[in-house]
Order: C-alpha cells, then structure tokens, then sequence
C-alpha cells in the first residue's frame, strides 16, 4: 500500500531509502508497504527513487517469490552483506535512511550503524502510523469483509449459547468458524463471565461460565487487515439495576458515534462518552478507541491525552465500559468508519442478549 | 522461571537491576521471568538482590494482581516516573542495568537512556537465551502436555481426513482441537498440498487439497510453552520412488535423533542429518532445528553454522525436509528432550499415512 507517498516523503526529506526489518511479524510497516505477512527474518528496501526490494530468507523465497508483486532477494550468509550488495549495485546514496524506530530491535540498529558508518538514520514511523491511519479503498474493503466475518461468527456463537459450558468452549467455537471462513484470529478472543468480566484484558478460562455480564472481545485478520468487536450479553436474568447500567454503556456508545465528524479531537470525542457514563465514569479504566488495520490497535487513539484528530477514511472503535472490581464488567464495542459520516461496520445486535441457564 | 539464576547473574557483574520492556508479548525473557503472557504495555524489573516488581497498566491491573506471585504496581501516568520512584524509594543503585537488546525496541532503549542519564546498559539477552534453553521439570511438564496436546490434535485430524476438501478445513480443524483442549496455537499452522509443500512456510489457502504429499507443521501452546510437529501423509496413491523419498527423510530423522548425545555440537548434528540425505541434501534448505519453549523458535539452533552444544534438559526440534521448486516437500518434525538419552516427545505416528481419494 501508499508505497508511492512513502516514496514523496522519502524525496522531500531528502532520505535515500526506507529500511524495514521484520521477524515473524514484528514490523506492521513491513506487512503494511509489501502486503506480505507469516515471513521469517525478513527486510524490506524502499529507495526514494527506485523499485521496492524485498530481503527474505530460502524458508520464505520460492513462496513469496510466487505471491509478490516486488523484485524478491534470497539472503545468501547475511542480510547485512546483502543490503551493502544491494545499495552498491544499484548505485544508491546512502547518506540518510529512514526506519521505523518504533518497531526497530535495538540489536539490528547496531547492526546498521556498525554496516553503514556514514548513514543518519532518521525515524520515519511518525510517518508511517499516520499515513496508514487514513485508509484505502482497497482496505476499506478488507477490513469491511473483516468484520463480516466476525459478525456471523459473533451471531451464531450468541444464538448458539446454552450449548456452552465454559468459557474456553465459546473461544474456541469463535476461533473455528473465523477459520471456516478463512480468516485469522486477530488476538486472543475474550470470553470473560462473572467476575471475570471486570478484568478488561481477561484470559479465557476452561470454568463453568458464571452468571451474570459475559463479555465476549473477538477480532479476525482477513488479509492482514482486522476487526476488533465487544459484545456483552447476560447468562441467567438480569436485575433491572443491571439493564439500566448496560443501557447506560450502550447509550453512551451510539451518542458519541452520532457525534463524529471530521476533523473533531479524539480527546473530545472521549470525554463526550466518558461524562455521559455519569458517575460510573471512573470505572471506565481505558481510552474509547484506537484504529485499526493491520494491526489491532494502531492510529488513531481515542482517549483523555490524544492530541489525534479524525479523518476521512479512518477506521477505529468505539468501546466505553465499565468494570466494577470484583462484581462485574461491560463492554461494547463497534468499529467504525469515518466517511463523510461515521459508518458502523460491526453489526452484531447490540440489544441486551438473555441466555439463561 | 529461574529468578534466583538471573539475580545471581546479576550480582556477578555487578548489575543492579534486570530491567524487561514488553508490548504484546513483544518480550519472551518477561513472559519467562513472569510466566505472565496478553499484557499489553509492561515492564518487569528484577533488582539483584530485591524481588521482582511488574508494572502494567490500568487494563492488566486487577486480572494480574489476582495471578501472579510478584508485586504488582500499576502505571498511573508514565513508565518512567514509575521506574525512577521504583527505584528511589527501594534505594537501590543504578549504575548498571541489564536489558534484553534482542527485543528492546529502539525508541524505548532511548527513554531509558534520557531518563536514567547515567545509568549503563548491559545485554544480557544471550545470558536469557542460555538460561531458558536447558528448561526446569516444570517446563518439561509443560511442553510435554503441549506435545500430548498436539499429538491428540494432529492424530484425530489425520483419521478423519477424507472429510476435509480444503487445505484451510484441515487447519480449522487441528486449530479447534487444540482451542477444545485449552490450548492455544503457537503460530500460524501450515497445511501444504501438491506443489505448495515444496513452500516450507506455504500459507494455508482455501483450495482444494491437491494430490501427492501433503505437509502437515502443527504447535500448541499450553501455559505459555510451545510444541511443533511435522507430520507429511500422502492424498492420492505414492509411487514407488516417492516412498522412497519419504523413508529417506524419516531414516534421517529417526538415525540423527539416535545419535543425539550430551555436548555434541548442533552442527555435527545438522550435518549428519543432512549428508544421510543423499542427492536431495542441496534440497534441505533450512537447519535441522530449534529450541522450544516459551518461543516456537528458541535457543539451541541446530544448523551447519550454529556454535551451540546440546545439553541436558534442552527440548529441541529434529525436521529434517526435502523441497523440490514446484514438484513437492516431505518434512517429518518431532520435538525432542535431552535426558541421559535424547526422549522423543512427540508420538503421531511416522508411517507414511495415506489418504485416498
């Protein structure tokens, strides 16, 4: 993707080439510019002026080499050998490289410094978490089919509920049918019933699932691309205490999605949905949002300290909650698309589902 | 694990405190140390003669303190001021601080560097990677459940394997099982049919399974430790050459593993495994192995340029492989513990099974 602005910004700095290195999917910008994940030690050339270059070793070189649309170099003894090769051959300044100190392992930054003496290395991944927060067409659609996916996953694990018995039941029913429909797990589902609800970052448990809220958090990768979705349903009946408080949640949760508009601070749009949690505000311990792509979490961040704003064509969630320690915990969660409007891409039912038991 | 070693460590070079950085499970040595895994932003200090202290956001809080054996502190505004209080209060010295430079992302090596001015910054990476390679009889334990897992998984997938059409169907399906048995799965896993097979690290696509060898490579992780099994079974009827192949690379397996001995060097290792393999040497064209651990891929590494040595209590990978461009691959995987006599772990069966179709 955008391999032509990084390219711009690479000419208007006056940076000679963009170095990605990658292992095992350590570098979103690496997955991000060649649209190649799952590969080994890998590194990724972007002079200012010339073609992409992709470094790979012999594990990954015949199968990228069939799936890419850049030139593929198998590392022969040393990545760093083949880079200096590389640079040479091609007759590439080497006066400023731009690379991603965010993601970059210190140990490889030695390992340049110690290759390419004379080289500044400036960091471009400021750069780089913008110009991916705004996305494509061509993304759009991948995490739109993303969170289809999700959706009828989401939907027939609910409708399906009373089958299960514990939590990791749910989790691994979930998992399947995202595999089913060829896409990754994003990150470790959520399944949290009971106490455990009020753990936002709960590990689902082989335990009998508990009365009460039961957040479920399930995001899938379809294309490197992801969704990110919270639903809270509640096993057993609820009190009407416990609707008005998940009424709560959820109105909270439509009112600041109206509210989104181009160009509105992300910190204002999560105070919106922090006050009308009223006095339940202080147990929504984390921001609104963040954005998502590639990664799960990624610009922009919606909370307090933002300094982001929202833009045309980014996509990100919107997640109040609230976590009472030891007794329970809500959370709901869509992702959204910023287009001239806010466009909910997650349309699991969001009214209060009743399994009961 | 074995904080007592790391202190010791430390105090005999005079360092002050051990100091591990981690952003989703971004840090394998924090996850080791801690046995803590799905924190997102973290750090984990280990003064040399102190306990331990983790520090985790607002999100991990209350799930962590109700886990782990540490103290936990939560991070109200930034890491560092929470570091340099940590610090200060405990009056410990700051001379010298080791940290992992293997997975230390730049841009926190450099907070650190303008937060504690005149502090040093040892490496302490490779002591961790030595440390963790020879595991504890827990760590046995856990791999091997991991193994019993995978083996469960990989058995009941091969036996029903004419139901499956697509390659992503039989990954779905191993993928399940482990999700049913509370495990989770330790990477991508690779379902590689016909020509893909020849791809070592083939992404499993949604086709049609293919006839001629199929390559299987499966792991689960049980309680934060890996396992990873290769099995190859064959669709369609082989010919008599390809079984040739295969028993080629499955006598290569079985006699290295036989030959597998306390202090012998992994080189000596992968180059017996390697020269057994006759004409097709030239088409193994990855190492013969890896550790397992916390890491899918983990110290020793047996290759032809590896300077390790094997010893007791290693738990490593023997996966000797054949990939012929665009024709087919054969890789048969165990993991296997050096006791007295190197154990096999991992117990599918090596026969070559056949799926007819």
């Amino acid at each position: 993707m955008k391999i032509k602005e990084l390219q711009e910004y690479l000419v208007n700095r006056n940076i000679d080439a963009a170095l990605f290195f990658n292992l095992n999917n350590s570098d979103p910008n690496l997955i991000y510019f060649s649209q190649l994940s799952n590969l080994s030690f890998s590194c990724m050339a972007v002079p200012k002026d010339k073609s992409p270059v992709l470094f790979v070793t012999a594990l990954d070189y015949e199968r990228v080499k069939s799936e890419s649309k850049f030139k593929i170099l198998q590392i022969k003894q040393k990545l760093s050998i083949s880079l200096q090769d590389f640079f040479k051959k091609n007759k590439i300044k080497q006066n400023n490289f731009g690379v991603n100190k965010s993601n970059l392992i210190f140990n490889d930054w030695k390992l340049l410094k110690r290759k390419f003496k004379k080289t500044k290395f400036k960091d471009i991944s400021g750069f780089c978490s913008e110009l991916r927060s705004q996305k494509t067409t061509k993304e759009i659609e991948y995490i739109t089919k993303a969170c289809r996916i999700t959706d009828r996953a989401l939907t027939e694990t609910i409708d399906r509920f009373k089958k299960f018995k514990t939590e990791t039941q749910v989790e691994a029913w979930l998992d399947f049918l995202a595999r089913q429909q060829f896409a990754d797990i994003a990150f470790k589902t959520i399944v949290a019933s009971g106490k455990n609800a009020s753990f936002p970052h709960h590990i689902t448990k082989n335990r009998p699932l508990q009365k009460g809220f039961c957040v479920i958090d399930f995001g899938v990768k379809y294309k490197n691309y992801c969704s990110d979705t919270t639903r809270t349903i509640y096993i057993g009946k609820p009190k009407k205490a416990e609707r008005e408080v998940y009424d709560l949640v959820l109105n909270s949760q439509l009112n600041v999605i109206e509210k989104i508009k181009e160009n509105i601070s992300c910190s204002i749009v999560d105070k919106q949905a922090r006050d009308s949690l009223g006095k339940y505000k202080k147990y929504f311990i984390h921001g609104l949002g963040h954005g998502i792509g590639i990664e799960p979490h990624e610009s922009p961040t919606l909370s307090l300290k933002s300094t982001d704003k929202l833009k045309q064509n980014m996509v990100f969630t919107a997640e109040p909650g609230i976590y009472l320690p030891g007794k329970f915990g809500i959370r709901i969660e869509d992702d959204v698309l910023l287009l001239k409007k806010p466009k909910i891409l997650t349309r699991t039912t969001k009214n209060l589902i009743i399994a009961k038991r």
